[in-house]
């Protein structure tokens, strides 16, 4: 599999080399892998940290700055970080008010950002942590016991980043990002396997005509195998996936994601047959995102996810948010 | 190759389904093909209107909004858009002030611009046309006499469309994007082909070990085929294939573009090599944008372009945008 890299080993490094230069409100430490904006720590502000493997951009990293999170690290392609990272990410971030660690629920993070939080109250930081598992794919995979965290992280991370803004104490940004992530469910769907640099070749076998259901962002195996389905047979099975789970009562935040190689175009599409799904069922979508955010290197393929959402989480959704990878102003 | 679709015949209505209900701020006439923002025509506001073959979005519908175009007309898959479409956008969005017409430079793009301007012009609507034509891959090629128009496109878009929200006279905000146009110049790397949903095989033959240097982005053949390159390589060739014609003699604009399937990880760690070229050249990157802006379906590669800013370019660049594709604020 071609790749635009130099050598496997400097990927990650290499992409933060090219991160620093085009984003010179983010401080980079290329050494050790810490990204904190620049104006950091914010005085009066809790302090949001998350991380996670490479691969997934622009989760996390893509994901720094006013309104959301205020550092995160990277780990090497799919592998936690060590909690060194998070630790200095903490020191960096926190003005006094304590700092909010967002982690992925898999095995190697929660190990990790655990380490780190007592690290960081050694050091007399105030912190707190919450564990996104909102993928109602698989109860157990290879990487995790308990569901994964998937695309709700967006939402958790946006939604207490908004608050955290707004001056909300620890407590608060904590209780919120908590009901985010109870309020979220997603389900993904994989055209292709993803290939990771230092192994050089896809991470499972997907045969020609045939796609898998309820895929990870790792390249771990689905559900079930099934033979291809047309864009509106993908949409009712991922959306009543989710259904079946979430029993939405008001209005949701859908988030249509892209694994990282299906185009904007086919996304755009399929993002129509989720619409009519919820119609049908009679869900109403308050706001819709679609694009490539939370991805699986060159994965074609791509995730729902909704989040019921009441006044407060659309309001703090809606504020102003300026990061590489989601921004938005008034 | 499979696809995130329908049947190909429905791939562009169902992404302008998809377009209008994520993004309710635009009117998207799915049957006519023409995405018009909401609150047009904007009153004592020259209106800009782009378009062209559908498969690379975010370009030009998911670059409508407050600060870029005024509407777009995706034509079919890497197929001229018709010179009803235009004609029908232009009469949408002229305030009285006038529109002008951004046009890629592509045989059928042009010749249907034109005879869409003498129809608009015909219902008393003042027309202006500015040509893109950026690449300076090749002079000649299947789809163009002269240069092709690729990354450029955005730094048009973005520049000419803050000038005309500040109140720009037509011959103004023309002179500016045709200054924008001839301060730019693009040069692409293909990984891999891509596939069209109607042919549902990729466009050209590229093996594994090899890439193409110089492609447009319809999957035309480029300028050389070698054996694979790194990133490091590649950002050499393509560099200094655009400053060998582009000299520039102050600092520039940078877009580092992904072709739709090459990972945002891999996209910023090839910036990283740009910026080391523009350095070794003396060559100041004064605003860098990373990632997938003017795609090829799902074609792995890249592109770059450069353009040449002076402070007003600059100043304009940096003026709030609020569209799908593209957006910040103060």
């Amino acid at each position: 599999m071609k790749m635009l890299i130099n050598v496997p080993e400097t990927v990650v490094s290499d992409a933060l080399r090219g991160l620093a230069a085009a984003h010179p409100d983010l401080t980079v430490d290329v050494e050790h892998q810490v990204i904190v904006r620049r104006d950091a720590p914010v005085a009066g502000k809790v302090g949001l940290v998350s991380g996670g493997g490479s691969g997934h951009e622009p989760l996390h990293g893509g994901f720094v700055g006013p309104g959301m999170l205020d550092a995160a690290c990277p780990g090497a392609v799919f592998t936690s970080p060590v909690p060194d990272q998070m630790a200095r990410a903490a020191a960096a971030v926190d003005s006094g008010k304590g700092v909010l660690f967002i982690v992925k629920n898999y095995t190697g993070d929660v190990l990790n950002f655990n380490m780190a939080a007592e690290m960081a109250e050694d050091e007399g930081i105030q912190v707190a942590s919450v564990l996104v598992n909102d993928d109602v794919a698989v109860t157990d995979s290879l990487y995790t016991a308990g569901r994964r965290g998937t695309g709700a992280t967006l939402f958790v991370e946006k939604i207490a980043g908004a608050a955290a803004d707004e001056g909300a104490p620890l407590e608060r940004v904590e209780a919120l990002a908590r009901r985010v992530n109870e309020s979220s469910r997603s389900f993904g769907v994989a055209l292709s396997a993803c290939t990771t640099p230092s192994k050089g070749s896809p991470t499972f076998d997907l045969p020609p005509g045939e796609l898998e259901l309820g895929i990870g962002i790792h390249g771990e195996p689905g559900r079930e195998r099934r033979a291809m389905m047309t864009s509106r047979e993908i949409a009712d099975f991922a959306v009543n996936a989710v259904l079946e789970d979430l029993e939405p009562t008001g209005p949701v935040l859908v988030l249509v994601n892209g694994m990282g190689a299906t185009p904007q175009l086919e996304l755009y599409g399929f993002n129509a047959e989720v619409q009519r799904v919820l119609g049908e069922r009679g869900v109403t979508a308050a706001r819709t995102l679609v694009g490539n955010y939370v991805t699986s290197l060159d994965m074609a393929g791509c995730s729902v996810t909704l989040c019921q959402a009441d006044d407060e989480l659309m309001r703090l959704w809606d504020a102003p948010v300026q990061t590489p990878g989601l921004r938005w102003g008034r």
